[in-house]
């Protein structure tokens, strides 16, 4: 991932979402990250409470309480570099009067655009000038600082589809880049932490998030961050589904130049019982696995009181989840014992970092050699 | 519930997994539970460390480090009732292994009767018999206690078949029992902690379980025990749906002399974005609620800065969840505004109360009057 950002010119300020992790935060900023992400002001807490100084909360505050948390960060450690999202004139006014009421004078935002049928972020182009003004007309206390959007929901009929479809929503985005430079609040490059941002997710789309940003954007102009959080594990699921089409659309030299995501988050079960043929029960369930894009897929069975580490096809399928159970569907042929171990990959890490207060970390040999604590 | 299982005569241990919070364990104990159930050896843990004295693991315990755990808790604590499956020859042989090695003479199993294309637990009567016999042939380390299964899982093409389905399963527990019987393997009933036991969950079917076992069986000869966990907060969903079924078995007198469950698990939500007519996105996802039998239910909003709680009917619902946002879908002529306060009821409460380390108590003004501490 640090090849593809050097080599695209992009800025990555992954989400910190995915594994609520401060051990992962800090190791994804020693190696090149921008900043962290985060979805929410409980989520903003933690990354600053343990240290990370530049945080992007990729959504419009609300409540007072939320705001007040945001606020008392920035004002306990002044030279936090924090972002916030608005994409309406009601969540400006909220932010305008909460700073305004606790004497904050620059909450740097970035307004949200969004698309017909998605998620938040201004619709049109009236809602953006309208959202821009009321910035604007706050300025004592917030300071417009980018345009951020979201094409990871974009979805075609088929990728075409797909990639056209992202293709025209970051055209959008440039649009309110645009905008802003005729209203002239784009802040003229004045270093590191002035710069204006343009910013969208990228998870399984970040070559055409980078490339295309970078094409419709002067060099240097703006600051182009993606947020990708799921890159650091990967997964055997909906990521590594996408990833040939990224690789395709990368080129055959780029791709093999800078390699390719290896899935990294594994879970282990034991074979629980196995009541009929071609049916095992693993000691694992929707308590400890993402199991709303996909659920597990067995990779690897290790027989009990044996050193061996045999690979499964997929073939090896989880057919079916409860909380604490899953059921593994045997090839014809093949068996296991009760007490067997099988390990499995997942899709989706977001929901399965989630289910756990601790991961542990292994060398190549399976070996333990870290523990990583998650804060949700 | 407590009306209910007095009316019928049987034991209620309900499932702890749905909660995982032990100061709830203590309150369903105080109420009258027999016992409190756990899924697994962790959870075993957990109850125990909080002082649960009767814990009925309904799983075949698989692995060395999950039998130490129980072994050790026996070991710390003599005078703690515990119970656990077996299903197989190779889970009896785990636990007897595990015994003499520790050296402990007397672990409880119940063994576990299922059905085909089920879950756990033997298929037939051959392998019920083997199960009887390896256990009896480990006499020096495990007692046999009882015959367990779960008929929750069982789904006929409607209601009736699945009424009848689970009739039918209950008695293969009755014929489990009464094989033991002839194989005289029966503890005569001495006292309390003597008892021979049948056990079967009971959640959207508590009353089939209990009439079912209680009429099969010899008055006093048994335990009858049901595992219903989700009654505790019951829901605006599965369980919702499934109890006007449950009331018409009751008998119209019986269901009103009883009284209704009421759901008791709420989320609060805020509008964080309007973007569009008709659609509002919600600041709360799958981080947050169970979305694995169905989404939220809206039933209160709360105008920011009135006082007022707004019932919602069925018109407005949640279409669809991120990891942290949930999309309101407003009905024609009604209306939200950001900031506003959504109140959600869920479905499913064990898999929202696995999202959440702290859960507040409220009272019937929404008053905040107790906080409860879970540990998954």
């Amino acid at each position: 991932m640090r090849s593809f950002i050097a080599a695209a010119g992009v800025s990555l300020a992954p989400h910190g979402k995915t594994t609520m992790a401060p051990q992962l935060f800090h190791q994804q900023i020693a190696d090149g990250c921008w900043g962290i992400t985060v979805a929410t002001a409980q989520q903003a807490a933690v990354a600053a409470a343990h240290g990370i100084q530049r945080i992007l909360i990729a959504n419009q505050l609300v409540g007072a309480a939320n705001i007040r948390i945001v606020l008392d960060l920035l004002h306990q450690n002044p030279l936090l570099d924090l972002y916030c999202y608005v994409d309406s004139t009601a969540g400006v006014a909220m932010l305008r009067d909460a700073c305004r009421a606790q004497g904050c004078t620059q909450l740097n935002v970035l307004l949200e655009v969004g698309f017909a049928g998605g998620r938040t972020g201004c619709r049109d182009q009236a809602s953006v000038r309208a959202v821009l003004q009321a910035v604007v007309d706050a300025k004592d206390c917030l300071r417009l600082r980018g345009i951020a959007g979201y094409e990871g929901l974009i979805q075609g009929k088929d990728m075409a589809e797909t990639e056209r479809d992202i293709a025209a929503f970051l055209d959008l985005l440039i649009a309110a880049v645009d905008l802003c430079r005729q209203q002239s609040v784009v802040v003229a490059d004045a270093g590191d932490t002035d710069d204006f941002i343009v910013t969208a997710g990228g998870s399984s789309f970040f070559d055409i998030v980078a490339q295309r940003l970078a094409m419709k954007t002067p060099p240097g102009a703006v600051r182009i961050v993606i947020r990708s959080g799921c890159y650091l594990t990967h997964d055997h699921g909906i990521y590594a589904n996408d990833f040939p089409a990224l690789q395709h659309r990368l080129g055959a030299d780029l791709a093999q130049r800078l390699g390719r995501l290896e899935p990294a988050l594994h879970l282990w079960s034991m074979v629980q019982s196995q009541p009929e043929p071609g049916r095992a029960l693993l000691t694992l369930g929707k308590r400890d696995a993402g199991h709303d894009a996909g659920l597990p897929q067995p990779v690897f069975h290790k027989p009990a009181g044996s050193g061996d580490l045999i690979s499964l096809d997929a073939n090896w399928r989880i057919d079916k989840m409860n909380d604490q159970h899953a059921y593994l569907r045997i090839p014809d042929g093949r068996s296991v014992q009760v007490g067997d171990l099988i390990c499995l990959g997942i899709s989706h890490p977001c929901t399965t970092f989630d289910k756990w207060r601790d991961i542990f970390v292994v060398d190549d040999d399976w070996t333990v050699v870290d523990v990583i604590h998650t804060f949700f």
